[in-house]
């Protein structure tokens, strides 16, 4: 007997048809002989209707976070309630369990609250007992404050992976409306690849360039406490992509593959960031840090980083980074605070920008990749505007309008092509 | 400085702009000078369009209570933080708090849940800050399980004379569609007055007797507890109607009344009982009591009882009492297993009856009033199946199809009408 932990997505639970399917596919899991454990988001639209009747309210909602965390927080009551009754209604036993109920204790930053501990008392109860525990997720409770916190994007997942991590599950399936994870996004390359299994680490490098299937933070957990994670279509029975985190796991290499190549996992992009240029830094130690911590006070987090080398003669120098979209006003207004204590003379803001960025291991030590990458964007005819690497990445930041085209070039130049167009379903976000 | 409670139902924040109205309201009393404590249901037909959405995905949802509690608790959790995001929106500062939260503490059956204790310590401390707190009505937490609870109908009128009570609020006003408590239902008696002050024991018999402005937990709670109740018009700025329980604020008698005359206080109706017959139960003592123990037992609340004389000669007699149609399956199946058992001959079950209750001080003692009720319903036409009455009321149930004839009859015969006509706006159920 497993214990799986089984997470299903806004679009999987999008009207009583999607939850009435979800029912079925969890009481199959259970009656295979399985202790099943289920994260379950807000119902398809539900989330952006309670935006709305929120903006109709009031004028400005940003003011109210916690009230905001409140309104959102009922959006996963409703989908786990009708859950469970749709197992009960297959004759199986349920019972869901708010995030606070399931022991989901964070911190107090209201909207983007993150994970301290986690004791599913309440779940392990419900599952010796033979009962599906379905839990809201997405959501939490306030170790100081006792209130509700949400966990921002891509939480469901966070939810998932932190019960499945708690609880010593075998596995954690993740169900989302694609049947896997591909070499690069499916609606912008059509010909990309399903991958069968791939490493915690590629597949970070892989969300944290823009990735949508598998949120960051989600990975990172996963990597951090050695969970497996199974990413797979919740309108199929077909194996999805599995990602695997320790040593015992690794990848294996097929038959026939040379050892000594790169292995290239696949392409990434990302729309969601926006560059910072704050010119005219006075190039003295500190003043970067100094920056760096203005922005994480207003709880941003910096992506890429680049610091040109200090051209004005006058002992002054500009540093550009990138950070999402959402964070960016937040940010800037910061940054505009600090100007005369920082000694900056401007700052820039472009949200017209986007991300690509190739993964695969070995790829530091085989210097074919990059110039192969490179010449793949030049022959493209893509402007590159920043760039970073990692051991086992490389990401460029280039006009947003020329980012569908790199990504194809690129694509195509590491022969990822596959024979099989990927099959996409409507979206969701939690 | 007063502390005054306020509850808003569904129909009062509907949509986007009762919130916004709502919230107006309360900030407005704010800023008079008195602490706020608002209690508010799930907006307009949140509720109906959660219970459509559980039919479709389970044909049993009898079977899930506890998840039928989760899902609808989910609507007040919408609208207290839409209404607390609609009050920092006017400038004024204010928290929702979850029945939970709240302390409102209940026993475990779920649906109908039973108030065990309230210990408002964060409301407490939220008012005294100088906010407004904003607490989901209608639901609390199980003592025994740590789940969520609903207080079943009329909850939320009862969430706010609870929270009144624990907080010895100076008033407790119940804000609903119409003006106050009517000598008659509006819709039923057009040319209905508006009772300026009642005494909390008529507006028991008035509740207890179908008047649907309050429920009845709440005004036996609020004689209970002597919490002062003032029931009266989101629409209009109006004074309503008080329920007054103590005898410091005893009924004033307007000048000019005859002391020794009976004050009729209104004529009340009610659609929603049933009446069950048990036939030929063995006239021994005991088998009454036996009767209604196995109703209880199936958490039913009996209303009128009536026993007949034992006509069969055989030792035999018919008990007949009424129940909420809602509790009738429930009741019957468990009258239908100790068949045997009781030995009683068979049952009848009948939905199709009205009751009709006159309420007022002085009644007994005044034999004309039960002439002059019992001949405006025979000239009416209207047959009469059960009779029972109290120090302050007469009941009567009749045919359904002849309850609406029989309330204007009655009303007519006792000089209640009154000279304007009464504003009656959508209505709502929690």
């Amino acid at each position: 007997m497993s214990l799986i932990v089984q997470k299903f997505g806004g679009s999987s639970v999008g009207d009583a048809a999607g939850i009435r399917r979800v029912a079925q596919r969890i009481v199959q899991t259970q009656r295979a002989g399985h202790q099943v454990v289920v994260v379950v988001s807000a119902m398809g639209d539900s989330t952006d209707e309670l935006l709305d009747l929120a903006a109709q309210v009031s004028n400005d909602v940003a003011a109210a976070p916690r009230e905001m965390d409140m309104l959102l927080s009922a959006g996963e009551r409703i989908s786990m309630a009708l859950l469970a009754m749709g197992i009960q209604g297959l004759g199986s036993s349920a019972q869901s369990f708010t995030g606070s109920q399931a022991g989901m204790i964070t911190d107090a930053i209201h909207g983007r609250a993150r994970i301290i501990s986690v004791s599913p008392h309440r779940i392990k109860t419900a599952i010796d007992r033979g009962d599906v525990a379905i839990v809201a997720g997405f959501q939490g409770m306030s170790r100081e404050s006792n209130d509700i916190t949400t966990l921002g994007r891509g939480g469901s997942d966070t939810t998932a992976v932190a019960l499945a991590a708690a609880l010593n599950a075998d596995v954690c399936e993740i169900y989302t409306d694609v049947d896997g994870i591909y070499t690069a996004d499916p609606r912008v390359v059509p010909s990309a690849r399903k991958i069968d299994e791939i490493s915690s680490e590629e597949m970070l490098e892989m969300a944290a360039s823009g990735a949508k299937i598998l949120h960051l933070r989600s990975v990172e957990y996963a990597r951090r406490f050695g969970v497996r994670l199974h990413v797979r279509s919740s309108f199929s029975e077909q194996e999805g992509t599995w990602v695997l985190p320790s040593p015992d796991d690794q990848i294996k290499i097929q038959e026939g593959d040379p050892m000594e190549q790169p292995i290239i996992s696949g392409v990434a992009h990302d729309r969601s960031e926006a560059k910072v240029t704050v010119v005219g830094v006075p190039d003295i130690p500190g003043k970067a840090a100094e920056i760096f911590g203005i922005v994480a006070g207003a709880h941003s987090n910096i992506d890429m980083i680049v610091q040109n080398v200090s051209t004005h003669g006058s002992g002054r120098t500009d540093i550009s980074f990138t950070l999402p979209i959402v964070e960016g006003s937040e940010a800037l207004a910061a940054l505009k605070n600090a100007q005369d204590h920082v000694g900056y003379e401007s700052v820039d803001y472009n949200e017209k920008i986007g991300k690509l960025s190739l993964i695969g291991a070995g790829m530091r030590s085989n210097p074919g990749v990059s110039y192969r990458f490179f010449k793949a964007l030049s022959d493209a005819g893509v402007n590159i505007d920043m760039i970073s690497t990692s051991e086992i990445r490389i990401s460029v930041v280039t006009d947003a309008d020329l980012l569908d085209r790199a990504v194809r070039a690129v694509h195509a130049a590491f022969d990822l092509d596959g024979e099989t167009v990927a099959t996409v379903h409507a979206g969701s976000g939690r």
